[in-house]
């Protein structure tokens, strides 16, 4: 297959890019970090000014959404053609906390361009993101000489990814109607690399908890009963070290059930794919590969479920040494869920094998935080097809597929609209989410409008979901 | 055997009492808190305060003892006796730290008496059990007429140990000379109950080390890497579960070895004990007991070696969770050692377990803070025998033997002078060590005295060790 790209849609873009880079380095400048109560007016002030630029865009609707927590940006756009599909576009307008002193060389929310990059916090994930929309669409009507896409487009921009997303189901239910549509496309992921341009197909889903165990009702001393009662610091150990058997394989009963396995032809394109696993390792940090045998490390980290500890704590942890049995411990546990795997069913599986586990005298609790579905789009969904061609065109060269071994809410509009979940990213793995210096690169950036310039004609042609 | 007490020895106390109380009460108002720097002065008045009371009792020679740490204080009364033997009696001045909102109903430098007890802050650890030593000297004086004791009297009462005793082992050796002995006499521990006067035989030893376990360079994002590549908390979990087998048992290969086993006349023995395991629970805050197969609590606590978790680190600890893959776990481990454990061995096997157990991409650091040897008398040393009748004495009844399940300083004596190390203590398990609210029973404290007053006669007589 080649890939056409249109010289209108470029020429588009080329005159609207330092326009659009201005807007969104002012976007940028809105500290709206979610998770910090102090930074809630931020977080308002980001969806006013997202609200009245998409507005600006030509959205005719374009409204922000209260919910218990920070507000979301909702707008629409009707294609105004028969049988046009309708697409919601996900993504999200917090951000991560940030400060100089975690180690930014900038100031975080004073975006700086530098070598091409574009430095600030949300650059990547996700303003930056969310923002290649607005150009994208412009340019598909200035190319195409429409004045409404070819899709019926929707977007939901909400606030509080970044603290959890605990509104985001009950924000959805509460506007499944207006929200109603044929695919999603989140555009809060990213791709493989500068050079290899990939379309992610899934994601994992997450539950994960907290376990407090405890025992002796304060500390007590070692040498006076130590190795005479049950320390709750060595069952928490206890529980961890068998989560895992000697294949590394989750070893709770049930953990596995349902679960999707790989397809051969998914092995393969996984495969394929210019895999460094040295530079994998420099990127995570880490000094060694270890995970469930018979996989391999992209296997899995995008297509297995895993049970990883957060967190474990409990009795003495300051300079030197103190001889006691602790009194309590405690546990941080997540669950990386793949299709098939039920959150509530693992939850289930997890408090039954914990509780058969557990010496008298130690008591337990445990509490989950909550559970994010997993997603799973079909190699051959025609919708995904339709994300792979624009994208295709815009890169210039044939795009692979890849999955995403994070988790996000996108899979709650999977469930509550009950339609495929598509990703759109153009994030590198260099790009820091999360971290110090966060960034995202301009070029990519602008490939990024491109892409979405070219998907909403291909999947009003192409991409309705059978 | 029937006990007979001396009733001159029983008037002198009687008739001195109140003035040892006054003068008890006194010393235990200086705070000579050494783990805390800021009491650095309080300390050396408690050392200058015993040295000056030790002369005022009648020792020729009181001295304080400089170390690099908290001073010590030395006294000697020789016998004059051609043969008597040479004894050293161990004790600590310092204490450990208190404040009244740890939950003390009283100020604990302001000792109050209640109901027969005394409240304060080193009433029994160990100010109350040293001091009883010089009525009790006196007391031995004035029952039998002489001018000086029957063994020659050495007392060694040092500055740190609440602080660990790090100077305590080259204070030993630099004074060698001058505290060699037949044997030493610890007045640093307790007895089983009011109703059941006890000499312990032995304590354990300790070894205690951290050990750091470093994986990836920093935390990870366990969605993106989780499930792929070693996790430190989870490697330092499945070190702790290792460390016990399924009968909990210590399984580092090499534990064990030289570990004097109990007699089973020594079992008999602790069997005899008036042991409530529901009271000695309540007592541990404990709500269930748990240790090595095939032993009894008692036997558990007091003569079998342990592997115990004192604290356990790693990752996220605040409320919620986050979602990852920490950089770094930590360990707090501690050994007791038995009789014919070595601590050098046991760290050495320690460090093989360790080094063969981590996978690839977890570094590891082991740092032990020392090792303290255990102790042990054997029940027919004649030396224990007479503290049995001089303790059976004062009590009225045929004492029973215990040992301790903490470790003390007393075995750096031990190995560095070469003698028995014998243990004479009043305290109850009530008496609150370390705990709010510390208080001595004054019943038991006089008792104490009384013991003391027939012990050097007794040891003169029968106790020299062979
Ligand atoms: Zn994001
Ligand atoms: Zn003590």
């Amino acid at each position: 297959m080649s890939y056409t790209p249109d010289s209108a849609v470029r020429a588009y873009i080329e005159g609207h890019r330092a326009a659009f880079l201005d807007d969104l380095v002012e976007w940028l400048r809105i500290p709206s970090v979610s998770a910090d109560p102090g930074r809630a007016a931020d977080v308002r002030r980001s969806a006013d000014w997202l609200a009245a630029k998409l507005t600006e865009t030509g959205f005719p609707t374009a409204e922000v959404w209260e919910t218990d927590g920070a507000p979301a940006v909702y707008a629409e756009w009707p294609s105004g053609d028969e049988g046009a599909p309708t697409v919601l576009v996900y993504g999200h307008h917090d951000v991560q906390p940030a400060a100089v002193e975690d180690g930014w060389h900038t100031e975080p929310f004073e975006p700086v361009v530098k070598d091409g990059r574009l430095y600030a916090r949300g650059a990547a994930d996700d303003k930056g993101q969310v923002f290649f929309h607005t150009l994208g669409v412009r340019a598909h009507l200035a190319a195409t000489g429409r004045t409404a896409p070819a899709v019926n487009l929707k977007l939901l921009i909400e606030g509080e990814e970044e603290s959890g997303s605990a509104h985001f189901p009950d924000l959805v239910r509460a506007h499944a109607d207006r929200l109603a549509c044929d695919a999603v496309i989140v555009s809060d992921t990213g791709m493989w690399s500068e050079d290899t341009p990939t379309v992610c197909t899934g994601m994992r889903g997450l539950t994960d908890c907290q376990i407090d165990l405890f025992g002796p009702d304060q500390d007590i001393h070692s040498g006076s009963f130590g190795g005479a009662v049950p320390n709750p610091a060595t069952e928490a150990a206890r529980l961890v070290a068998a989560l895992h058997d000697e294949d590394r394989r989750v070893a709770i009963p049930g953990f596995y059930d349902g679960v999707v396995e790989l397809t051969d032809r998914e092995r393969e394109l996984f495969a394929e794919l210019p895999f460094d696993e040295k530079q994998w390792l420099r990127t995570a940090h880490s000094h060694g590969a270890l995970g469930e045998s018979g996989y391999t490390t992209l296997e899995r980290i995008w297509a297995r479920p895993t049970a990883e500890v957060n967190g474990i704590g409990g009795g003495y942890q300051g300079p030197g040494g103190k001889t006691i049995v602790p009194s309590a411990a405690q546990l941080k546990l997540s669950f990386r869920l793949v299709a098939g795997q039920d959150g509530d069913r693992v939850q289930q599986a997890v408090r039954d094998w914990v509780t058969g586990r557990l010496p008298e005298g130690i008591r337990h609790e445990i509490t989950f935080w909550g559970a994010t579905r997993p997603c799973l789009t079909p190699l051959d969904h025609p919708a995904l097809q339709s994300v792979a061609r624009a994208m295709g065109r815009a890169f210039g060269q044939q795009v692979r597929f890849t999955r995403e071994g994070g988790s996000g809410p996108a899979a709650d509009l999977q469930d509550v609209l009950g339609v495929p979940v598509l990703f759109l990213g153009i994030s590198v793995p260099s790009d820091g989410w999360h971290a110090p210096n966060e960034k995202v690169e301009l070029d990519l950036l602008m490939k990024g409008v491109e892409t979405a310039a070219y998907l909403w004609g291909d999947l009003a042609e192409h991409g309705r979901a059978r």
